[in-house]
């Protein structure tokens, strides 16, 4: 029969980097494609313990109906945290604990994109989020990023043509850029979306990810009227398979999120949730993140060092004070799709800069490369090739 | 601020369901509201076995990102399952695995349900699946159940009147009703279907609780041109807090439901669908499940002969021949609102037939009781204090 699919999923695209993901799985290939943490680094034991322990003493609440705004303990012991870690306000906010990053996303999008509606989104931003925003039918429109966050300039003309119905940021190692919004810009988006009332979904998954420099308070800290709704998850900081992410907005929207979390999923896994609470209230956290940053500062090094060595001059890149990625580029105006589309013949996996574009036909001279995932080795070898590759190409 | 919300969210409502499960926490409840296996009967050690190698073993799948469209050896156990005990076709069908029956739903309202389209449902039916269609802005009409199906006629004058995009229905022992689609209605519907172009979502969580009568085959089953969308869950033959469900449809419907799976949330939990895989291929479900039809049996057996002796003699049900529920009905005009929340006020909790309706305001004289949940002892306990109630409210 003719489907007749709903005009919401007409634009709707497959996520490039989880088709590049499924090649990453291919024997002998180097995958810097993924955005996932280290599994070498995974706390299974500890994982184990706690399931264990759930499986075996707890079976009616970690295998029955958990309850939809989340697993009690755990919305106690996440908002103590993102108070003491974050400095967010509890008196004013609520938190929604959910199905990873990626859910938060969709159920913001639920609550505020209808179909048609203008979303601005940073020039690049991460495909994922963007692909939940079209699948509820958003116009994506996209902010040239600066080196210290988006084009002030660009933003409120953008504001201005309107109405937008919100705007997209991830504030700190911004994905794929690396690029952290600085306080005072911080400060002057907000006062333009205040200006203009627009809600701002900040999203930080990678903030606790910080190797150098300094911390920046959330935009979410500077929020005094409920327009900023902010988004964390503990795929990059504990494990991604446990799928646990969370929202925290003004009270007045905890109802309809709720709502709109019974209607998608119910609830989200409770033994995960019981993980990430034992994790917080027994301090194993703050060691095991930790551990993580070290191990992962590391890699960023040793990957910086070898582009340095490897790398044909004419690329460029800024070596990031945290995340996941290393953004580099060919000179202005080349277009990185057949290098990327070449080095994946000489089994070596990267991201192009266009996946990360609102329209993914336009061209883009970026590449994104993962340092978290390869082992040091697959780093050196991994860089050598595409080091090789970027002296064929540019001479 | 005055928040925008969008459009779709305005007609989502709280699950009533929800809420009085809440209630049935508090101490001395005797819940007959839940829809819920028995936690007694969950599998926890061979669950924490599973979990215990999957952690120790397993670490980087079970704990990393996972395949959008399922674990691969349950994508195939799942498949082989469908296959031998539901008949399903998998040359022209594909199975997607989801996070629960709900997020079936969800998933299928986004692929196929326009802002103000027209989903059909049956009268009364899932107040869960129903906030789901809700939550797209789907306008939602009912039409009539008899014993043995949607009545036709009503079913032909929707259609005619359309355009309608979907009809949901719930083909063996239907939530609230307890009511199973005879096999002649589910060939009736299906030729209807066809003629008037609709969908069919067919859900079908209680089709392996059976305690009488004779197997009926799937509308799915029927299914030539690939407009039946069959769901499933193993919430009520395993555990609920898995959040394991699929849908089967035809195959050229699987990149799209990929995409909006990616969308919504990237992948559903590796470990329990590493429990159910290994649960399948083990041949450890099948007996699993025959164990909790019989102690199902046994309770539904044991309510039906105590609502026989406590109750007033003009409410009237039909034992059902499988599923989780009895619905019980006051005289005909009569509302059983107030019933429920006497009952409330005397310890018991039972669920209105109004929950069940497109419009919640309206009246209802059903009221839903769960026998799986409670214990043989609250169950004997509970209908008297209902049967009580009952000659105080009838006379």
């Amino acid at each position: 029969m003719d489907y007749r699919l709903t005009t919401r999923m007409e634009g709707a695209q497959a996520s490039i980097i989880r088709e590049l993901l499924k090649m990453a799985a291919l024997p002998g290939m180097i995958s810097f494609g993924g955005g996932a943490p280290d599994y070498r680094g995974f706390p299974k034991e500890f994982v184990k313990q706690v399931a264990d322990d759930a499986f075996t003493n707890q079976s009616k609440s970690v295998l029955g109906y958990g309850i939809s705004e989340g697993y009690p303990p755990f919305v106690e012991s996440l908002k103590k945290h993102l108070q003491d870690k974050e400095k967010l306000d509890f008196a004013e906010n609520e938190v929604l604990i959910l199905s990873g990053g990626q859910q938060c996303a969709d159920l913001t999008a639920k609550l505020f994109v209808n179909e048609g509606d203008t979303v601005l989104v940073e020039n690049p931003s991460f495909v994922g989020v963007m692909n939940a925003f079209r699948s509820y039918g958003a116009n994506l429109k996209s902010i040239p990023l600066e080196e210290d966050g988006v084009d002030l300039t660009a933003l409120e003309d953008a504001f201005k043509a309107g109405p937008v119905s919100l705007f997209y940021m991830i504030s700190t190692f911004q994905n794929p850029s690396g690029i952290t919004t600085s306080g005072a810009k911080r400060k002057a988006v907000y006062e333009l979306a205040k200006k203009y009332d627009v809600i701002v979904f900040e999203d930080n998954p990678y903030g606790e990810l910080r190797y150098e420099g300094e911390w920046i308070p959330a935009m979410k800290t500077l929020d005094t009227d409920g327009r900023v709704i902010y988004t964390g998850s503990f795929s990059k900081t504990i494990a991604p398979g446990m799928r646990i992410g969370f929202l925290v907005y003004a009270k007045a929207l905890h109802t309809k999120f709720k709502i709109a979390k019974q209607a998608v999923d119910v609830h989200s896994s409770t033994l995960y949730q019981m993980v990430c609470h034992e994790m917080l209230t027994k301090d194993l956290y703050d060691s095991h993140v930790s551990a993580q940053r070290a191990g992962y500062y590391k890699k960023m090094k040793l990957m910086d060092e070898a582009m340095k060595a490897c790398f044909h001059p004419d690329m460029t890149w800024h070596r990031p004070e945290g995340g996941l990625f290393i953004q580099t580029k060919l000179p202005e105006g080349m277009d990185s799709l057949p290098f990327v589309n070449e080095a994946v013949k000489r089994k070596v996996i990267t991201v192009p800069g266009s996946a990360f574009l609102t329209n993914q036909e336009d061209k883009s001279n970026a590449i994104r490369l993962n340092f978290s995932l390869p082992s040091e080795e697959d780093i050196e070898k991994g860089v050598e090739i595409l080091g090789k590759l970027s002296y064929e190409i540019l001479g």
